[in-house]
């Protein structure tokens, strides 16, 4: 059963006669209406007639209908208005450019402004690096997306996909002081699209590719890492494998199992699927069978897609090719990012006792975690609205923060594996156990303790690279 | 003589003998290398020796260097610092991006992002009109530029432009309210240029192109407006006309002459030239010769540019051949945005009585002010330290208000043209006179003027597009 959600709050303005009786009659009515009411306003009151405004969790668009109807039905009840505070919410956007600097003087303005700026122009001009120093590039991080894979809803195009990006960006401040802008692309073309996020680079310290089909999204992520001197990080893919593997050290401690040893079946083999496996293996697993569309991904089985191949490669060493429920029986780990309700609670009965389930897939988990539940020892899933809940918020902003303040030209596998140590590591032993395996997205711990790991790595990696392009003289 | 500015205030770190002869010294020593002394501020006191910090406006680096060896040429004073206010105040750039929403709680998170953020994607993906008001959109600018004609300091980069578009960015939000965000585009080929702000278009209510230099500016500023349904504006050319074009018409009420009969005289063809030929024309203007570095342009006279011929087919009706300074000769009103000290207070004797000179090259105008206004009526620069200041600032935060209120897909020539004549209106019959002829920088009055004016006409625009748009319906 769906249940109603704080992202469909909608309020009501509501006329009833002035009676105790009738107020009571329109909040019964919302109620039983299967809406959970969340607070009633007078916003008029008269002898005859009172007007209230009632604000209440519903389901859908539909379900909100369904609630005017109700009132509607009642005696002398009229619904006047209904506003919907997501909407509400999104009028004029949620981010917003704000100067940090005076301009009241025009003192200020010849320092911010001709002729002041000049001197920084030149400045920046005869030494590059002190863009980072004296420009919002230390701070700020590109939000790029062509619109092509948005949440679950697929190819929008990129203005229907800007309110997300502003919503990150807003999370990147409010998790981690990063200054993110949305770059919402019109455009599909792979190499448009790197070549655009190029020429924009000189603004940014930093670049999140977000919400890219795939597969193109590992081709301008590849080519961007190299071409570019700032971080490139594609958040479908390893914002997802960062907090899988967080969640995935921590499920492995309560069932006091090995990384090396558990047989672990990844289902879909998209942007997702193919991090996650690359990030697992970098921690030491060594037993991942990956399904997609057409079963177990194995040697030799052709696709034409080299992610795909590399999958087929570097897994499934006993060559299993049954299908995704076929592959459930013996495994220990089942982590799942393609669709709903593939799977059912007998499918996770035939894995090993000690069974870890996390079903990714949104808004619907490939298995429900209900059913999961009675026999899995953990489960976990992308919803709010279940315990151990797989958000990437959890990644990205530590993960940039520690990124910009090390000035990282670069972003390995290592830090990202350092980053999901750290998420892990917030869960101390005392906490431990199979309904927390991971933080909570407002627990502040976790982009410090992300940013600081993040950071470390990215230094040694610099200072590490410093000694390589000083062998040549020294050697 | 060039004075101490306030673009190169300085901070030393003095530490000097504690006696009340001995800071005294310091400060006069200060003042006789020819800085002007701001403050200062004790930091440290002890018997023998003190530290104080002495805050100082100066002419340039060269000018600073000679104010600490001054002060280190005095018995028992040492100089332990320079800090430059310029660079303090640019240390991590001069924006942020900022959340409008709160994201503090579950509830936040579900509207601001997902799955709320789905509903508002996918009203924005049916009706893209919606875009205008459920994201930024509405209010947001790009400010673009490839860095090849910046300020006066030439082909920087997009790197080193930064700061400059970083302030513009500011004024807009100081002065308008605008949010708008630096574009600085690694590539200078115009193709690329044109493609890439396209593909950027979704997140934007209008385009400022800034410091391209000509003739591509005007390529692409052409191809933006064809190809693009938000406004696209090149600052350089019109706004620098706007106020140009305000100017002029108080000034020329102060002379008391009319727009159509003055003979103007026009020096430099690249963008800003351009711009104001045609916005004095649109205003009625009917006597004007351009000169380039090769003398005037003339009907006949080949230089393969396209823009540069318009100027010649559309002005210099009696086909003047001669130089600069023979031009002047009998000339009305003189504007120069070409390079500076090319004209004397001769030349400028040599104009009719009542001589209007704007000599707006920076930071060197075209003719010293101080001699221009021996003879002439009224005088204005680009510089804020003489009299009639003619800057851009007073005419692009307003305008593009204006046109973002409007959701106006289009800029057109009167709109620009209505944002000048608001400008001069600004300044009462009361105020007018040859030392104020165009408001102050920090006069609250213009924005809301210019906005008003451009909202309206844009929207006069919009309405009759519309009735175009229908009229194959009605007829």
């Amino acid at each position: 059963m769906v249940l109603p959600s704080p992202s469909y709050t909608i309020t009501l303005r509501v006329e009833a006669p002035a009676s105790q009786r009738a107020t009571s009659n329109v909040v019964s009515a919302v109620a039983e209406a299967g809406a959970a009411v969340m607070g009633v306003d007078i916003v008029h009151s008269a002898t005859k007639k009172v007007v209230v405004d009632v604000t209440c969790d519903t389901v859908d668009a539909e379900h909100g209908d369904q609630v005017v109807a109700a009132l509607n039905a009642l005696e002398g009840v009229k619904v006047l208005k209904m506003s919907d505070s997501t909407f509400l919410m999104h009028l004029g956007g949620k981010i917003e450019v704000r100067t940090k600097v005076p301009l009241k003087t025009r003192r200020d303005l010849s320092r911010a402004y001709t002729p002041g700026v000049a001197r920084v122009c030149l400045a920046i001009a005869e030494n590059p690096a002190d863009a980072r120093r004296l420009t919002i590039k230390r701070n700020t991080v590109a939000v790029v997306t062509d619109g092509t894979a948005v949440l679950g809803l697929g190819d929008i195009g990129p203005a229907a996909a800007l309110p997300v990006m502003e919503g990150k960006a807003a999370l990147f401040k409010e998790f981690a002081g990063v200054d993110a802008w949305p770059v919402c692309l019109d455009t599909k073309d792979t190499e448009e699209i790197i070549s655009i996020v190029k020429a924009l680079a000189p603004v940014y310290g930093g670049v999140n590719l977000e919400d890219i089909s795939a597969p193109r999204c590992f081709e301008i992520e590849r080519r961007l890492r190299e071409e570019l001197d700032i971080p490139v990080f594609h958040d479908d893919q390893h914002g997802t494998a960062i907090v899988v593997l967080a969640a995935l050290i921590n499920a492995l401690k309560v069932v006091e199992k090995k990384m090396e040893d558990v047989r672990i079946v990844v289902s879909g083999v998209g942007a997702a699927g193919n991090a996650i496996i690359r990030l697992l293996m970098a921690q030491g697993a060594r037993h991942i069978v990956a399904f997609g569309r057409a079963g177990a991904l194995h040697r030799g089985a052709t696709n034409g897609d080299e992610y795909r191949n590399w999958i087929s490669e570097h897994t499934n060493e006993e060559g299993f090719t049954g299908t995704l429920k076929e592959g459930m029986a013996g495994a220990d780990v089942f982590i799942g990012v393609s669709a709903g309700n593939i799977l059912t609670g007998e499918d996770v009965a035939r894995m090993n006792d000690g069974a870890i389930v996390f079903a990714l897939a949104n808004p619907t988990p490939e298995v429900d975690p209900i059913e999961a539940g009675q026999t899995a020892a953990v489960v976990a899933t992308g919803r709010s609205d279940y315990p151990n809940q797989i958000n990437n918020v959890l990644a990205f902003p530590g993960l940039f923060r520690g990124l910009l303040d090390a000035g990282a030209s670069h972003i390995s596998d290592e830090m990202l594996r350092v980053a999901a140590v750290a998420i892990a590591g917030v869960v101390s032993d005392e906490e431990l156990n199979s309904a927390f395996i991971i933080p909570g997205v407002f627990d502040t711990r976790v982009a410090e303790a992300v940013a600081e790991a993040v950071r470390a790595e990215a230094e040694r990696h610099l200072a590490e690279q410093a000694d390589t392009a000083e062998e040549p003289v020294t050697v």
